[in-house]
């Protein structure tokens, strides 16, 4: 078990997604936050919804003290490339001897810089996000026999992943023996396995796709959970989304909304409500593998109790569907009120 | 330009697209072709349609008398990767001093024998699928002023490209300036330039189409077409389909169907009707830039006389579009039965 330093330098209180989501449902153990923009806070007192109580940090030498045995990138910038400041903390660890963990599109252990020194100290560069060799799609995974529910969404970083764990989270509360499929980096650091999607070659989305959507299934399990990633009228990162849809032929899908967003975040193109979403995904699958929206898991952090219940009923009441908030209102009843579908698409014992 | 010896060994009469597109619309000469599976034939003589009288031989030696300055890999097998039995006529190739050129999805470039013999001979391998660095979709491309075409199609290999080159050819005669924007291999090697889009990080698979029609669009043409691929139900390749969808911002599209074809090549997906993937592909480009068909370009070449003049009447009563097969009837009548649509996308010279 690793003892994370998490550098999030000016992102933590902010959108350090990977940092809050290895804080929150990772294997791991973190020991120290480094964000001079929160020094002096634990984590809790930050972010009240995160479970630790790690100190947050100035500087890598201080986060060095709580002896951590890796350092984790925990926020990757807009197009993934490394900000030049954080070349020197990288460095300062790797000769403190300490593993490097990233989710950057930069590979560090393909800079010439870092590789010789991680060699040099003898530790070792994860790049979380580089794909094994590609496989195309071959259709073995319409044969798998637990039925697999794919995450899908209004926008990039409206919680799919965090859906999707809090679904595992209540599976195997009832017994049943949940997989969860990583497909971007965060998912992958919490989980220890999986492929990031968005990193793979356009050809080959869909086969590696599948191929990790196996890999669960060889495990035998009665539910498969498929992280996911963009969503379907990104105009930058559909063809991700659109790789998952048919590469990990789901046989339901679980709808993931921040219903305050109004437009994709950074290109302005207008979010769609939920009954759009509903119909241009089903379309869309229909035209390969069929299958249908299972129930709406809404992101209400930015609402208060009031309005996200006043929204709650009113997807409900849109929909017909099962809708529900996993975080603000735990994943047990909307679990319970999607678990009669899933066992309708495949015999099962979800 | 190039004196092409074109290797597509028992594939040149079959599936060799990349030759045959070469043979039909490349700037370089085509002076051999290796195929023992029709040696001692012409290209004319095997493939009527292609306006060349290169002679086809058994072996790199034979077409080695020709005097080639370049070889060709004519064919790309499923999933890219090299045949064993090539290595050895393309040493010998590289050997002989040809330039390679190859749009095989292994780069033959990185191949440490192939990269040695090249340096070795003073030659230089040109593998065009390989991208350049990738920038992320920014939404420049909505600002192109030019009318901007898209091919869309029933699947692969149904005649996308050549489609878009006959009506570049039409454009042209009509002293419309239209710019052909290349995103595959065989196109590649016509025109010269554009990225291989297939061959692109998923993430940045749109924004690799926007950088080539931006290119395409600092040409100031009046019209751009840009060559498609894939087909938005196909299991593996749609995402680089729905990348030049929303990275190419078209204003109109083209669908290009082979009416014979009842599955999806090698997946046994069902292949859509005319107005179901009129249906899909404006439904999801309303959610993003909204854009309309234009027209239907049928590819009949598998069919008699009358059951393809069937087949566009039969197109036309259904969809209420223009239709016609480009090919067999030349682009002229279709290209000015959709200018008008393209001339009210935007105010433009077409």
């Amino acid at each position: 078990m690793r003892r994370y330093a998490i550098l999030a330098p000016g992102h933590f209180a902010v959108d350090a997604k990977t940092a809050h989501g290895v804080v929150a449902y990772g294997n791991d153990a973190t020991v120290a936050v480094i964000d001079p923009a929160c020094a002096g806070r634990t984590v809790r007192e930050v972010l009240p919804h995160l479970p630790s109580d790690a100190p947050i940090v100035a500087t890598i030498d201080e986060a060095l003290t709580f002896s951590p045995t890796a350092l984790l990138i925990g926020t990757a910038p807009k197009g993934g490339a490394l900000p030049a400041a954080w070349r020197r903390d990288i460095l300062r660890a790797i000769d403190a001897g300490l593993e490097i963990v990233s989710g950057l599109h930069d590979m560090l252990g393909d800079d010439a810089e870092f590789a010789a020194a991680a060699q040099r100290r003898g530790t070792t560069i994860w790049d979380v996000r580089k794909p094994p060799q590609q496989p195309l799609f071959t259709g073995r995974a319409y044969d798998v026999a637990a039925p697999t529910l794919l995450m899908v969404g209004n926008d990039c970083a409206v919680g799919k992943m965090t859906v999707a764990l809090e679904l595992v989270r209540a599976a195997r509360e009832r017994n049943v023996r949940a997989e969860f499929v990583p497909t971007g980096q965060t998912g992958i650091m919490i989980a220890g396995w999986g492929i990031a999607i968005d990193r793979v070659i356009a050809d080959f989305a869909a086969g590696a796709t599948e191929a990790i959507v196996l890999e669960a299934a060889s495990r035998k399990p009665d539910l498969i959970v498929v992280e996911g990633q963009g969503a379907i009228n990104h105009p930058a990162y559909a063809p991700v989304t659109l790789a998952l849809m048919y590469g990990a032929t789901p046989d339901a899908l679980v709808l993931v909304c921040d219903p305050t967003l109004r437009e994709i975040e950074s290109y302005g193109t207008p979010t769609l409500g939920y009954r759009e979403l509903i119909r241009i995904h089903e379309a869309l699958l229909a035209t390969v593998k069929p299958a249908r929206v299972a129930g709406i898991a809404l992101n209400t952090k930015r609402m208060s109790a009031d309005a996200a219940a006043a929204e709650i009923e009113r997807a409900r009441a849109e929909t017909l569907l099962p809708v529900d908030d996993v975080v603000r209102n735990g994943p047990h009843a909307f679990y319970d009120a999607i678990a009669p579908f899933l066992r309708k698409t495949k015999r099962c014992a979800v």
